[in-house]
């Protein structure tokens, strides 16, 4: 008798931003293989599950695509109820289509749970609305992981005509916002950083798009970073949650931020 | 003693779609203003909540903006505890950083509880990942409501770029079609309609961009539409769930469509 494979979306951090329907998959989850940036209140959803990070964490590499796709065969295969729990969205980035092929190719049935987005749901924790009338009219998202991959979008964007929402672009933000400007983007362009979005460590920095090269802030060395550009970004100072208005001035570089408790 | 109020996002369509603190906020609501996508299972979760649908349904208008942003404020400043129920994200069009904004004007706490988007979770739950390595490196996210505001947007995207999805296009799919077809778009590029997404009444019709201006399907007349543009969109063929595969064939014109169970 043949298992099945649940891809299944965590959302931004928080354990309650999962949906009910994930958090139903988990309750009754033989092998639960998470990605590290999964709260660990979320693990705890599955009790029955052995559990496998499959993630990076402490600066330890990932285990490798094909490990992954072989431990969710395999657990499938004898039987196993198998959560495969991806930070955010499994569509969005994160090679979740990668493993839904491997198991259509090994004829293992899989359903994918959607799940909270961080690249709509960071900015919106934060205050910030991808969309906005007479603002935003659209939103473009991509990973700022590869240059080859992001640079001809960018370079296709005209000039402040969308929200543009970079997942996994920290390293890059530099890199990220000289091409924008070269291609006649504002400098005065408001931008943030989302970091740890959903989680008790989140943190906004805010700045433009001039400064975003040199931003920096108080965080984890390991938090995730959303970054958000275009003019919505000046709603924060709006829409910013209480927390976040009471915040505290910490040492910063490059713009201001606030902590969120 | 003021209020508050959540602006809360009901997913896609499947009760089971809201996050588990959106099923908190209903759970304690005392007036719940929802839209008419909302699936009636999510009303149920609100079970001490004096209930107004403020969208549009059975062809009537909806309610005006000022007249909801007025409900929520009076509501608030009363001391109820008032949940703003939205389909999908509330940030995500549909109005909800207007709603915030007003809310923050009137000094009304506020808080956002994002929701899966059916931007991304419409093409999932069809088995279309919006990204995918080597056939998408991004996706663009635009409304098909108001022609001002879409045409800039598609204008400005350098063709096979990335993956465009369109909400609240369905009237618009013929115009969207001949603008991306007129800036260099391939007529062959892979193009699917999600109606009703995440509701037992899905729905995929999958053609072309050649052929959506034609497309239809046998569905409710005010069934929701998700369209998805892009290569990925092939990635159907392989990633739709079983259900979809075993799918009966029904009338439809300018493509194939696959109902769901």
């Amino acid at each position: 008798m043949t298992g099945k494979v649940w891809l299944v979306g965590a959302g931004p951090g928080s354990p309650d931003l999962l949906t009910i329907r994930a958090a139903r998959a988990l309750a009754q989850a033989d092998l639960l293989l998470y990605d590290a940036l999964v709260a660990p209140e979320a693990l705890e959803l599955a009790p029955n599950a052995q559990r496998f990070c499959v993630g990076k964490r402490g600066g330890r590499p990932s285990m490798d695509q094909e490990t992954i796709h072989r431990l969710m065969i395999r657990g499938a295969q004898r039987g196993k109820r198998v959560v495969r729990l991806k930070g955010g969205d499994p569509f969005v980035f994160g090679r979740g289509a990668e493993e839904a092929l491997a198991l259509a190719a090994a004829g293992i049935p899989c359903e994918v749970v959607p799940g909270v987005s961080s690249a709509v749901a960071a900015p919106a924790l934060a205050g910030i609305p991808v969309t906005h009338r007479g603002l935003a009219s659209a939103f473009v998202v991509i990973s700022g992981h590869a240059e080859a991959a992001y640079r001809p979008v960018l370079e296709a964007l005209a000039p402040q005509s969308l929200t543009v929402v970079v997942l996994m672009g920290l390293a890059s933000r530099a890199a990220l916002a000289q091409l924008l400007l070269e291609r006649g983007w504002r400098g005065s362009t408001p931008t943030a950083i989302l970091f740890a979005a959903g989680s008790k460590d989140a943190l906004t920095w805010r700045g433009t798009l001039a400064t975003l090269g040199e931003a920096s802030a108080q965080t984890r060395a390991d938090a995730p970073g959303t970054i958000v550009i275009g003019e919505v970004v000046a709603l924060v100072d709006v829409l910013a949650a209480p927390a976040a208005q009471d915040a505290t001035e910490d040492a910063f570089e490059g713009g201001r931020h606030a902590r969120r408790g």
